[in-house]
């Protein structure tokens, strides 16, 4: 029996929530929700067959090359967990910008001190490529276990053509041997690396020396800035993302974190989504949603922060995909719990369990223009998660606290 | 060799957060911390005998008596945590209350589809002691695993003598044979029973028949009341808590959760505690901080509501000891995660790690009228918790992810 040909039939669970058949923005109510009972998952070569009825399922799977991965508790199934946005390619701890931080510091504070983005940048181009991926790795190990099965992560702490390329290379390393999927974000226009006095020097050189080799490597298709008066302005920004697509790459930006501008820019050079938006309001929604731009909300930015949330139920009601992701980064989101971050969210923004779940599986996806996961349908990949419960509901309301008891990744047991 | 004169020698730990010598009410700065380095404990019929050098301690330890624990890692050693505000011994999810909440329905509407804080009741009422004791032990387990060695837990789902007795005896049963160390409280007054129609008659039926028995058979000492508009008013509340006073309870009040008033009963009655206090202001602050009352915020319960947390800040420069706590509980505060919730309100609140840590040991300690814990120093009990990392502030740092390595209860690892 070759392994190509087995069929591997995964189940009962108790409830599959399949997050087919949704609105692709604007608000879901959870009866919308498609919540299937008593339900098997057929599996072959890492995608699903059919998704339907167990004992049926059963009946028919009498050839020799059937599998079964038998569930013998209450059990709710949903699709893998997808994180649209994280920088969790570091090397130090910034613990001490924290302490400081909550104890009021201002950000020239920390920065005078040694701390801020700088150090995270310092302490990165000192590791080694190997030392990088060991720390990617058990920070991917841990996202696993918590049910995320793809994970945005960006570079960005380089800031140098030579320690970009080697983010992403020890990005592209783990990725080849992790169950973790990673898409590889270059995010070499995080801030102006502090040898430049000339920030559009610098965006220049990114784009006729660094994202050349990135395409030809092939080590990212997507390219991120950081729009705010403290990174880059709106006028660079634009001219930088009109240059990265004419080179072939998928634009996304880090907007509207502190002052709004960037979410225009991301309608403007048709960004496939916009990060953070804590300061948007209605005239952006509307950019956004004309554009179809999604709209990624980063509540571990808040929680880290001690700031508000982005208005992710204004943003719903206003007609736009809503995705919702972790920003897990050494300085303003050091947690790093999709699952935990998201109920939080959603307990403060009121949203629906259905926005909530759609934000971090089907909404994640299209924020990473992903058509072939985030659902539990057929010929989507078997990325599932499944928790000990027979009630979906139980997932949010325990807000984080459950956590998954399996996970697959592509059809196979992680 | 007896048990009893066995001496045991625990460390080197990288760090040792006594905790000791601290303001006991109003602002912390970091620099009061009492950082030692390079410690080991001694510890003798579960206290603590000595805290100080390591390898000094280690020269005296010559004796057979002495158990060497040996740490073998970096590690920073904490007092137990104290959760000084639950509500675990309960029976029945409200996971379908939440999922309603979360999707902007009001609290009239869960009630009329059967949720509510009766629900809890009548599942509460429907579970056996053994039920009982099985839930409310599970729940013991996961707060131990996180580093929590005492947790108040409140009855106040049985709401009939009979019921709430039983829910006291079940957390007396838990308490003799779990690691966590169980504080009861009787919330009898939680709210007005259904079977009731006049509160003021509920209340005298407590006084007269469940207290005496509650006292005779030294189920709890501690008597608390929900004084807020849907629940009891001040007046009826401050005549229960002086009964209750004169039967010998201490006091400890659910006040100014949504609207003021309770903290100055809290005040008048010469409570312990006064807890909640989202509502509060400067006024308030002032009748707790003459009164001596701890004011102990329940981050938890804003989390699970999507809610401002209560303003710890200003009550801290307002010159309160502040407690923090979970009020894990099924319908307003299902997470439970002590280390996390107090994390994260510090974040949003800007409170020191010397003020959030204070409000989960010492000063929680002093919330439940508790003064041989809270503080790892000579002659407390001997509740420590180790984690693995040099540097204490990265606890907060990693806003609960980080979860202690080893826990010690009266000396002993659990
Ligand atoms: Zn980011
Ligand atoms: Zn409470």
């Amino acid at each position: 029996m070759k392994e190509e040909n087995t069929h591997i039939l995964i189940g009962p669970f108790s409830q599959v929530l399949t997050m087919a058949e949704l609105p692709e923005t604007g608000p879901i109510a959870d009866e919308q929700l498609q919540v299937l009972e008593n339900v098997g998952v057929l599996v072959y070569e890492g995608r699903i067959m059919q998704v339907g009825n167990y004992d049926k399922l059963l009946q028919h799977a009498t050839d020799s090359n059937y599998i079964f991965h038998k569930i013998d508790q209450p059990m709710v199934l949903l699709p893998g967990l997808i994180d649209a946005h994280t920088h969790i390619c570091f090397a130090g701890s910034r613990a001490n910008d924290y302490a400081m931080r909550v104890a009021g510091k201002s950000y020239l504070e920390i920065a005078r001190s040694g701390g801020g983005i700088l150090d995270s940048v310092r302490k990165t181009r000192e590791a080694t490529l190997v030392e990088l991926v060991d720390l990617l790795k058990k920070r991917c190990d841990r996202h696993l276990s918590e049910g995320v099965t793809t994970c945005e992560v960006k570079s960005g702490y380089g800031l140098t053509t030579e320690e970009e390329l080697k983010m992403l290379e020890a990005i592209q390393l783990v990725n080849k041997h992790h169950a973790l999927e990673l898409i590889p974000t270059c995010l070499a226009a995080h801030m102006r690396p502090p040898e430049h006095t000339d920030s559009r020097l610098y965006l220049q050189e990114v784009v006729t020396q660094l994202l050349p080799q990135v395409k030809e490597q092939g080590l990212a298709n997507r390219v991120d800035i950081f729009i705010e008066e403290t990174a880059f302005s709106e006028e660079e920004s634009l001219e930088y993302l009109a240059a990265a697509k004419e080179l072939g790459f998928e634009i996304t930006v880090h907007a509207d974190q502190f002052s709004t501008g960037g979410s225009r820019i991301a309608a403007e050079a048709g960004a496939v989504s916009a990060d953070h938006l804590e300061a948007s309001g209605e005239e952006e929604f509307a950019l956004m949603r004309e554009a179809g731009v999604v709209a990624t909300v980063l509540p571990g930015a808040s929680l880290g922060l001690g700031m508000h949330y982005a208005p992710a139920r204004r943003m719903l009601d206003g007609g736009l995909c809503v995705a919702i992701a972790t920003d897990w980064n050494p300085g303003s989101a050091p947690m790093g719990d999709l699952l935990l971050q998201a109920a939080l969210l959603g307990a403060s923004e009121k949203l629906t369990i259905a926005e909530t779940l759609a934000g971090i599986t089907v909404r994640a996806a299209k924020a990473l223009n992903l058509t072939d996961r985030g659902i539990v349908a057929k010929g989507m990949q078997a990325d599932l998660i499944a928790f000990p419960t027979d009630n979906y509901k139980e997932i949010f309301y325990q807000q984080g606290k459950l956590k998954p008891m399996q996970v697959w990744k592509r059809g196979r047991e992680v």
